[in-house]
């Protein structure tokens, strides 16, 4: 499927959350079988090439790719999720928001050390989520640490914050401000 | 897989979140491709013989189930999230906690409308969050609504109140809570 059919499958609201924000509503991509399956199949292409051992899903929306993407290349599936929601010993790193932090954690597990690891998550805006996602993998003896998402906001500085930090980076779409 | 070592894959944490109560984290299930992928298996077995139009996932790790699901049968997925999460028009249900009370949401979206959907979360213990989500689905006029998870807490009434309520139910394996 061509990129612009997959960027229409996504749904604008403009002012959300906030005045001045144009949100990318990735729940119309989900609903359409045929767009949801192409970003998938992109990643998995890329994922194939890269050889990765171990997919990361971030929470929530991170988890649907994530689940799809660790059942279509058997590969075991980590969650990072938000503070307080994994039951067994954890880390956990801070990350800034425009408006205070937040924490994200993922259960201390073995699997990771010495792994390639791809982070999955719907959409790379500032990175901040993601480099706190890196950070604890990191801290777990990955290999090495990659990232995908749907949709790159591509006047945010998130892919050139990740590459910095010697994060591979694969995006499916870009959006603009404008568009 | 045989379903003991699907239950072997489960990791039991004894008085989380709180005493008296042995959680059933699956985390330790999607780290397992295997056993991710039997589960999986076993709900797409069960949902191409009933020919669900739509997948359902229940915020968070209802997510990664309803994605893989959604992705391997070539169907919509809708979500239903916690309040506050969602960036459209929505439709609420509030359900009973032990202490208080909790609302999900779902997107009105017109595509439910007539159609056999497959609502799936991780576990079914009291089926609150399943019947408001239920609800939910119903209110957005769904011909059938049925419900799948990994594990069935046998001796919580949640098969019970599902079935009285018109949803077929179907979960891949039990935990009693002496296990």
């Amino acid at each position: 499927m061509k990129a612009e059919r997959i960027k229409a499958s996504i749904r604008t609201i403009r002012g959300w959350p906030h005045e001045g924000i144009n949100f990318r509503d990735v729940t119309t991509l989900f609903e359409d079988p045929a767009a949801f399956r192409s970003v998938l199949n992109r990643i998995a292409g890329w994922a194939e090439e890269e050889e990765f051992d171990i997919v990361v899903g971030i929470d929530a929306r991170g988890f649907i790719l994530a689940g799809a993407l660790a059942y279509q290349q058997h590969l075991p599936l980590v969650l990072v999720r938000k503070k307080g929601k994994l039951p067994f010993t954890t880390i956990s790193e801070d990350y800034e928001l425009e408006y205070g932090s937040a924490t994200v954690e993922t259960h201390d597990s073995p699997i990771i050390e010495g792994k390639r690891v791809l982070i999955v998550d719907d959409l790379l805006a500032t990175g901040g989520t993601a480099l706190a996602a890196a950070r604890l993998i990191r801290r777990l003896g990955a290999r090495a640490v990659s990232f995908a998402a749907i949709i790159d906001l591509v006047e945010l500085p998130g892919r050139e914050a990740l590459t910095k930090s010697g994060i591979d980076v694969y995006t499916v779409i870009d959006f603009t401000e404008a568009e």
